[in-house]
């Protein structure tokens, strides 16, 4: 079943230890559609500049990715720098121009309202809402990404929006912020309260964790040696986790702990060259690959 | 097979969030026994102070601990008072008494000597390497842990020893800093060249790490609503992974994993209580339960 993704489409410039990008292209639905399309058909709603060209739009071509929802703005695309610390475990942003973004008000095509399953990556609880009721029933399967910024600014609004949410998809500090609660199965139980019955706790280097009422299911990051640039990792999981289920069109508990494989497996990638390198040119049988990969990692006999 | 530990027998004074503890017996040795006496008999090493009672002695009674190495010495026993942070994620230490500790020469009992399985708990390098010596024939398996006091202080020694260890079980910033990297696998590439052919980082909350020529094996921490005392969770750990291993009397990967399970299950129950409490009370048919949890907590079909 095709998938809809509303959020950023941004250039980014990145600096990590590895290097330096001036213009990678970037943004939230950028990574989550190119990652979910691996799996599943996306529909993509967001918004560029008049500077987004033919080469830009070419990460989308030969995808299943549909740009009708695509708005082209005048002025310019979401521009965010920042540079990473020595161990990628930090980063500082440097600049951020909502440009064009700053105006943004979704549009879903005709043809994109009928959606099973939707993900509102981070933008603000408003818009996000505003996305979902915009389809037309009550989808399969709804999803949120958000961050300490709309948790700070618009609390309100995120609390109205989740009300509509199936899956709440964020890190641990967004959690620990969201909940007021350290603990991860404390913060699952408040935030059930507030309308998602589960929870995706991303957890970077330490991977990732889903809590709902079937209980917990922990998948860890992929070691690598050398990972270059975490740009879009959370954004890869999300597309990779969504991709899954929507192409599954199931969401049982064994459904679930694919996802979260598959998730793990695009935000693994990623992370391996700068911006989208590396899903640029990943092909379908290194993910099949990886997966099993995962399952060495992790399986054991009792 | 009988499994050997020498380290530390301790008094804590242990405070956390959830409570104060003036005097609780602990000390890696005790814990590592006692979490490994629910698999295999135990050989203590270690030494006690005249403070030591029958009634503190009580807690290796009815269980497969030998305590023919546990030497008392005129004074008092090693006592350590800590506090735990809000989350439990910080410790900070008030007090370090070595009292009889300062001067503990181990001295293995004839009847040790020839012990298959061999873990030096974290102690001064020179004397983990002389209880090694003790041992007749080399161990089928020797692990060791250590700490940042002994890797700043006592390099050389350290290296000394490593070159005779198997498995070394440390916490993630001792392997950062014994190997000068912070890529866990790169690490393990260093930490192999010193002598040990696996690698076990302990990862608190995150669960732990098992690194060896086969790869990689992650099992996360089992989530536990209310952890109340982390003290002795990592040489919990290294109990039920010692213990299981030692008892099974084979070290392919199969059973590797198992005891990172295993490790990971006795770690589990120590946090919920203060001190040893939990594991005094703990039944072998809840290690199974929890260990048949942790396959639930991880595993999945492709």
């Amino acid at each position: 079943m095709s998938l809809l993704v509303v959020g950023s489409v941004a250039f980014d410039c990145l600096e990590s230890p590895y290097g330096k990008v001036e213009r990678a292209l970037g943004g939230a639905a950028t990574y989550f559609a190119v990652a979910a399309s691996f799996f599943t058909p996306v529909n993509l709603v967001g918004i560029v500049g008049d500077d987004f060209t033919e080469v830009d739009a070419r990460i989308f071509h030969g995808r299943t990715i549909d740009l009708e929802g695509l708005e082209r703005a005048e002025g310019k695309t979401f521009f965010w720098s920042g540079v990473y610390s020595q161990n990628l475990n930090e980063r500082t942003t440097r600049v951020t121009d909502l440009n064009v973004f700053a105006n943004f008000k979704p549009k879903l095509p005709e043809k994109y309202r009928s959606s099973k399953y939707v993900f509102l990556a981070n933008i603000a609880p408003d818009l996000q809402r505003d996305v979902l009721e915009q389809v037309k029933v009550r989808p399969k399967l709804a999803a949120l990404d958000t961050m300490n910024y709309w948790i700070e600014r618009t609390p309100t609004e995120l609390r109205e929006t989740l009300r509509h949410i199936d899956i709440l998809v964020i890190n641990d500090a967004e959690t620990r912020q969201l909940s007021s609660e350290h603990n991860l199965l404390r913060a699952a139980r408040h935030i059930f309260k507030m309308g998602p019955s589960s929870l995706v706790v991303k957890r970077g280097e330490y991977g990732a964790m889903l809590v709902d009422k079937q209980g917990v299911f922990c998948v860890p990051a992929f070691p690598l040696e050398e990972p270059h640039d975490p740009t879009g990792a959370g954004d890869s999981f999300a597309g990779g986790f969504m991709g899954y289920l929507a192409a599954a069109g199931r969401t049982t508990d064994l459904y679930l702990r694919r996802a979260m494989v598959y998730g793990s497996v695009m935000g693994s990638f990623t992370v391996e060259s700068f911006g989208l390198d590396r899903l640029r040119k990943l092909k379908r049988n290194e993910i099949h690959a990886r997966a099993r990969h995962f399952a060495k990692l992790t399986q054991f006999k009792l």
